[in-house]
């Protein structure tokens, strides 16, 4: 596997190193950017990592720009890796509309199955396989691993996690909890995986976790002023699941809090310590 | 004067409000934006305010996303009000070539004394008075005020805070120290102001501060990797501008930092701990 990267951009941020990677992705069948802060205490040994996966129309900055995690990252000696949402170029199927809820932005972490999606569209294996073994090969990253991400991201994060036994803990802000049964979920399986809802299954977070009779450690946090929550995000079916499931997933509604990235500010610093504590 | 304001919109962030705000401008004559954080404490009581001036192509939205600071003031009970950088509209002058330095989103905090500007630009007076009246006659905000910025905004910062004593501190990321003296404040100066330098001054932190004998307490934060550093921003004349003065500013360089928001998030909780403690 080709596992070169190369720097586009280095910003100084809470003394450690904000860096924009691309690199000529395998998996994904183009170049890719993504985007990995180093805390302070990387310069002298490889820290644990966590991986953030973002929601519809975001790439790898917006996480980067607005969350404000770098601090805390820096306080507690984590990096952050920060992924894009799906495939991009040129060549790249998208939305025949150009709908921001399907094709480019919105990958769904999952491996397309159909045409045109799956000649690029496999953000499952990106994020799971491709992306830990490039960071971990070029950067002072051990093999500790945390996943988090927001909406299509939270989706991503406990779909991943609960998957693969490579990331110790789990966190998602406003998550897509139940994809097979909301509009966001149903036109991107349906495009990505066709007609056949057998094979959607192993991408719904809430089905996932009510057949688990254990879980790595979960935080989720879904704002009560969430514009999504009633139609797309179905936070009620992951407390149900994980009420069958007896895994002891915190889920939190935070009272007045939207979708936005205000929200993901509030609660980063929760989120980060939590991790830390799981990977220590 | 017209004191109505129109929400525009509103967020929840660290148990305060950020909030979106439109009104029309007396001042100005057009419709400007702005934004303001409410901690949780202004549910309660007045609260202060430190007022915020961005930088080049920025408006109020930049710092509201980017700088991290409404956890701090939410800690220290602080109010943030953040303006816009020019007025806005079609009918407003812009620079002649679209260039980013001059006309729509480069105001420079001045009073246009020139045609085609001084029919809106009139930048200074709306920070010092207008501004301030509509939000506190709107907002559950005391008197009690600072004043900061960034580049361009960290000179509107220093020359309203040094000439106007509503503010109590004064502090600012990258500004640019010695208008007078670089391109961007030659060419937006010699375009707002005339030709004749003599109006200019007004207008130079440098010249400002090195005829004080006292000023209010003052802290600046300059990255030593910013680009624009040699040719814009002139902190030296800062620093002789001080020491002739001996008012006893901050002038500090931090090592390896750029001009972005990255910097400035690294460092914002320092100065709005300086402005608390000089505020109470």
């Amino acid at each position: 596997m080709n596992q070169a990267i190369e720097k586009v951009s280095s910003q100084l941020a809470f003394g450690g190193q904000q860096i924009r990677f691309k690199h000529q992705s395998q998996v994904l069948n183009c170049e890719m950017q993504f985007s990995v802060y180093l805390p302070p205490q990387a310069e002298h040994r490889a820290v644990p990592a966590v991986y953030w996966l973002s929601g519809l129309t975001c790439n790898d900055e917006n996480f980067s720009s607005k969350a404000g995690a770098q601090r805390v990252a820096a306080e507690l000696g984590l990096a952050l890796v920060i992924a894009d949402t799906s495939p991009r170029g040129e060549d790249v199927a998208d939305d025949p509309d150009g709908a921001y809820d399907l094709g480019l932005g919105a990958g769904f972490y999952v491996n397309a199955t159909e045409a045109p999606w799956k000649a690029h569209y496999q953000m499952y294996d990106y994020i799971v396989d491709e992306l830990p073994a490039l960071v971990e090969a070029n950067l002072p990253l051990n093999q500790q691993r945390a996943i988090s991400g927001h909406s299509m991201g939270g989706h991503g994060a406990l779909v991943i996690g609960l998957r693969e036994s490579k990331f110790s803990s789990i966190s998602a802000f406003s998550p897509i909890c139940h994809p097979t049964s909301c509009p966001w979920g149903q036109k991107a399986f349906g495009n990505y995986l066709g007609e056949d809802k057998a094979s959607w299954r192993q991408y719904d977070a809430a089905l996932l976790l009510q057949e688990r009779s254990s879980a790595p450690p979960i935080m989720v946090d879904q704002g009560t002023a969430d514009n999504f929550l009633e139609q797309q995000l179905d936070t009620e079916a992951l407390i149900k699941a994980n009420q069958l499931s007896g895994s002891g997933a915190q889920i939190r509604y935070q009272q007045g809090y939207d979708h936005s990235y205000y929200f993901i500010a509030t609660f980063i610093e929760e989120h980060l310590r939590f991790h830390a504590s799981n990977l220590n």
